[in-house]
């Protein structure tokens, strides 16, 4: 890899003193790019598929849109997956998943992983921080779908044979209710710019 | 009032510069108890019992703890109304749904107060704000309670007459949602000690 | 104003029956551009122009970039005022600091609010609320700048006569915390296009 | 472990199904103080003593309260650490460094994680989620803490020699935070009660 390509004066880091670069020869860069395909790779082999995530988006957004697509929905989920956010959640969460289904976490982690124990809280704090970047909407939203926990996640959720889902469960919901907020936000716009178009005639 | 019984060594604010005094002469000291009373009357006003309230957490935790008492969540409900963050939550929100009742607030914010826009988002901002303070699940119930809108919520929620209450229902699902994941806390604390207590026999 | 050029299937409101409309006849209609020139404006009023935000992203931003300009802090100062979630916050902080200010509120609410009380926290939510659209690291910056109050937060946090900032210099820095994000990410997506370039070569 | 002493009567767990039991004989319970008594244990391990932590609460503290002892401070971080959900983010954060730290965590979230990317976000998440159970003051407190990176934040935060303490330096800020808060609280509490007193004489 030739990180030579990258000046100093092309770095940013925040909280690190003056003159700290990030970009540098000993470090391996990770591309935003590389993230986004690991998400999705992780989501995908974790049995979750974007169609999925978009049938729930469809059933929270169907009864306010007429002539709702499901190709509007899938286009939304694949624009929130393009957050940095949100893919860090996707790849913290997965991996603690999957550390837990070879029992290689430590006790009494193992444990409260592998029982999705009530109070644990920590799936649900990583799965609402990356559904804030969409705003106090997106997280009323991920609090419902993570109670009634339709389609997907309830899948997800009661999946048997020594799966452990804690962490997915959640990651599913927040990111359907990321691209519920959005969506709703882009038809809105919509709605406005048609308006002042029909007013302009 | 005798603001002289306080000497300056009994004072905190953060974010004031060194010497900073809260207490002064020159200050009306409002007390915990005042603004206590303040928000369970506000509440009262608005048409909202702590029964009500009660009513919701226990639909919420019946399905997990047997010998559940109505008493038991009323006694919950109770302790998180003395919580200050959510106390001053409770007035900013129904301070902003008086106004708006009164066509008091300029506009634009008078029409997104009281037509409730559906993007608005301050709601639930200072309702969640307030629920954080319990937790993770406890932001999801509200999240829930929030799009279902059971009893008194959606009671207040429907009102006409040109009542506002754009930021009461939300504080309602707040305060439930902090009830309940007390309770949750709580049983699950007592849970502990009885079987610490059986092993010992 | 013709409302009659909205169909009821351009509607669009989270929470409400199937059915429902947000547009109707007699709702006075809210357009995203009305809100975004009142928050403007009503910042404006209080004494805060863009300028002011943007040297503070630039002081927060010029450790970690070099030849950053203040332009390019003005402009991203700008992009986050044009999200609605913030435009809101300022709206709703803006105006109860005005109410306070004609000591129009009551008590207990006026004096937490007048006497900007080390212990109220909602001018905090309302702000961080806000904040959380540009993710953790908005938040973790939001902190450090309530605390530390650079340059138009600290004017505007202890300006006299009367004045009653409580909500304003948070949402001060909501905004630059939010514009200084929204910077980062965006220069981390240049790097990476430029160095995906100079591969190429 | 005699498991039988449990009844179904005493289970508790939020979303499972009406009749669901959180202790069963199969299940290995996780009880709170083993819980507690980990977390301790990890902070020990990583170099992080009680003490440490009490230091930065004394300096946030000091300058509004007179009087104010170490042992105080010592008394609310232990209060603090008493609760679950910051246990078990404390036990998350530090196994997620542990696993960077042996280069066991799959590609790209090693990279992401051993370089503390300035950009990744999840460890301010879950230092903030578990912050945010003491208000939006302590949130605020934070983000000071974890830009500025007083004494063992820092030290851990430059700690050398293949140590990764990503997780670890927001997870001491969100302790020392929460502590601070707690301690303001507290301090308030007890001001009002000796001002009723001396009112009463």
């Amino acid at each position: 890899m030739e990180d030579q390509s990258f000046s100093k004066s092309m770095t940013y880091a925040p909280g690190l003193p003056e003159g700290a670069t990030f970009y540098s020869a000993h470090k391996k860069r990770v591309t935003s790019e590389a993230v986004e395909r690991a998400a999705e790779k992780a989501l995908a082999e974790r049995g979750v598929q974007i169609d999925d995530i978009a049938e729930i988006v469809f059933d929270l957004q169907k009864p306010f849109m007429s002539g709702l697509t499901k190709a509007l929905c899938v286009e939304n989920v694949k624009a929130v997956l393009a957050k940095r956010e949100l893919q860090h959640a996707i790849l913290v969460g997965i991996e603690l998943d999957r550390f837990a289904e070879k029992k290689m976490l430590s006790e009494p982690l193992q444990s409260l992983v592998d029982q999705d124990e009530g109070l644990f809280g920590v799936d649900e704090t990583i799965a609402l921080g990356a559904v804030s970047s969409f705003g106090s909407i997106a997280a009323t939203t991920f609090g419902y779908l993570d109670k009634v926990k339709p389609k997907i996640i309830g899948k997800v959720d009661l999946a048997k044979g020594g799966r452990v889902n804690t962490f997915l469960d959640d990651l599913i919901a927040s990111i359907a209710a990321d691209a519920s907020s959005r969506l709703a936000h882009r038809v809105r716009d919509d709605e406005e710019k048609r308006a002042a178009q029909s007013h302009r005639k």
